[in-house]
């Protein structure tokens, strides 16, 4: 099958390998293992109800493989700063659990059908349960915020949350339209996927009481990761290696989401390809052979390496940010995590 | 119209009258008139955003001439003390916030068209701004809450928030089920409306650091107004009165939503009855003819008054609590909105 697949090849192997990706997570994985256990048993413990509803659909999808790699990113920061509390383990949760409510919203608002290999909870449950669920775990997630017992934090997380909701909207009204610039669209993916990863890093260094200095990196290394993240899942929308990783290729393009290799490849490219690009994402009038036709018209103007390239600048910057750390195996194994999320694109 | 519509009568007309539960509502708009005009302003700068779609779809909702009632009792709950603060605005209008996201949700989730007489947000805009703009107000209520820097109200209205989506969830799940009992159903009703009325009247108690003998009596009297409160909302769905108020009849005849009046109808009638039950609301397999059918077995078994009666049950509870209270003009007010509340049935 992967032979026939119209994504072949478009997003160029070059530079790392499988391996070595896997090799930094596992790494980042070693790093947390002690409170990754401990917020794993948080998790099933907070998204229990007597609703038994509600830890079933929640529980099919926190429970269908997601590496977990925000809140990963929440105990390894705690790690890199020497952060002896237990206090991290519920902001961990309660990152995973606003993470899980978006998807679950996401899922409906776009009509998805396949997340990480699985039918979604939309398609079995239908769309009514699957909001009210998304809810709860947003809820849910305060709720594990307030036992911080630390204000900051609070504001920290619960304007993460506005600006992801305002991200997602503004994503909303760009759909469609290639008048989008590259700047809006980095408005968007900043603000609906890195704030995120920059909260849960920053947390850690306010619940350990660290100097602005050290809070200030954490967030910018978890931002530019994020950033950085975005750009390579918006890349891999068009490759092959999605099928892979049990998503559906070219979804981004179906529903006329407008990324940063169509941006590009708009700018870059001549008449007809513009009224190709007017009727396949603006009008959404589409046909058999257009995704092949958009991935080679992708590849001819290089736009989906050249998203890896900017994807690859912003994670030099987040690797930066960790310089005024001193040396130690969590920040080592967060240097490495950069490259995996770069190199998934291989 | 109105001398044709086959839900005419079914309510009885019985004590109080139209003209005294207006001038109850008058006079708590009277006592927090002042602070209101704050929480108005407070609500109109934090619906912004430089996403032009989220005020125009929140603001479509938050405009259209609800009472806001619930803030009006976080308002009323501080005067009643002599709370001489201002940390009660924040927290009113983070109240209204949390309430207009679950109704944006809900519009979704029911697929409704008419709320207060407009057509609904998501008819307008479609689900996906409308489930995205009600998360967006859900977090601007939690960063409101934040500002009010007390731990305590957090965890009281993330509690809230929480136990709100379960009683919406366990609400579907009872959806189509005759052998849900009377029991359910309160619990179904007291998580979904009376906890937030709860949380709004207590969490004015915390901030004005009254003792737990004040702060609980706060949270009965906002409980058992918010019950009575449902009863009669679900009383209404069944009255023609309800056209009056920019709502469908018979909507949750229609989705086979099973409240109060049915519940007694069900177990009071004969087995003809049953059947007629089970096939409408069960199997929802509905002709012409069958809302006229159901609000006449209504009628007969006294099913609409009988729900009346026990809203006027707990509105005396809700009247009680306030007892331990020196008497003054939020007092009254207070006292006299349970009538308005359970007198909307006439």
């Amino acid at each position: 099958m992967a032979d026939t697949n119209p994504s072949d090849n478009v997003v160029p192997l070059r530079g790392g390998s499988k391996k070595d990706a896997s090799t930094a997570v596992e790494r980042l994985q070693a790093v947390t293992a002690a409170d990754m256990s401990d917020v794993n048993e948080t998790i099933l413990d907070r998204m229990q109800s007597p609703v038994a509803l509600i830890p079933e659909l929640a529980g099919h999808l926190i429970s269908s493989g997601g590496k977990r790699l925000r809140p990963m990113l929440t105990l390894a920061s705690a790690k890199l700063i020497g952060y002896e509390g237990k206090r991290h383990i519920g902001l961990a949760t309660a990152v995973e659990f606003i993470h899980n409510a978006t998807l679950l919203h996401d899922d409906v608002v776009d009509e998805s059908t396949l997340r990480r290999g699985k039918k979604t909870a939309n398609l079995i449950w239908g769309n009514q349960p699957t909001v009210l669920v998304g809810d709860f775990l947003f809820s849910r997630a305060f709720e594990l915020m307030v036992g911080s017992d630390s204000l900051r934090v609070l504001k920290i997380l619960s304007h993460a949350s506005s600006v992801i909701t305002e991200g997602e909207v503004l994503q909303l009204t760009t759909a469609n339209d290639l008048s989008t610039t590259e700047e809006k669209y980095l408005e968007v993916i900043t603000a609906k996927t890195a704030v995120l990863f920059a909260a849960a890093c920053e947390v850690s260094g306010v619940i350990a009481e660290q100097n602005e200095d050290v809070i200030s990196a954490l967030e910018a290394y978890g931002r530019n990761l994020g950033i950085a993240f975005q750009l390579i899942d918006d890349a891999l929308d068009y490759s092959s290696r999605q099928a892979t990783m049990g998503k559906n290729v070219g979804d981004d393009f179906r529903e006329g989401k407008i990324t940063l290799p169509v941006i590009l490849a708009y700018r870059r490219g001549d008449d007809d390809e513009r009224e190709f690009w007017k009727r396949t994402m603006q009008a959404v009038r589409q046909q058999d052979g257009d995704l092949e036709h958009a991935l080679a018209v992708l590849n001819k103007h290089g736009t989906l390496s050249a998203t890896v390239e900017r994807a690859r600048h912003y994670g030099e910057m987040a690797k930066d940010a960790l310089a005024i750390f001193p040396d130690n195996d969590a920040k080592s194994a967060m240097i490495d995590v950069v490259d995996f999320c770069i190199e998934r694109a291989y």
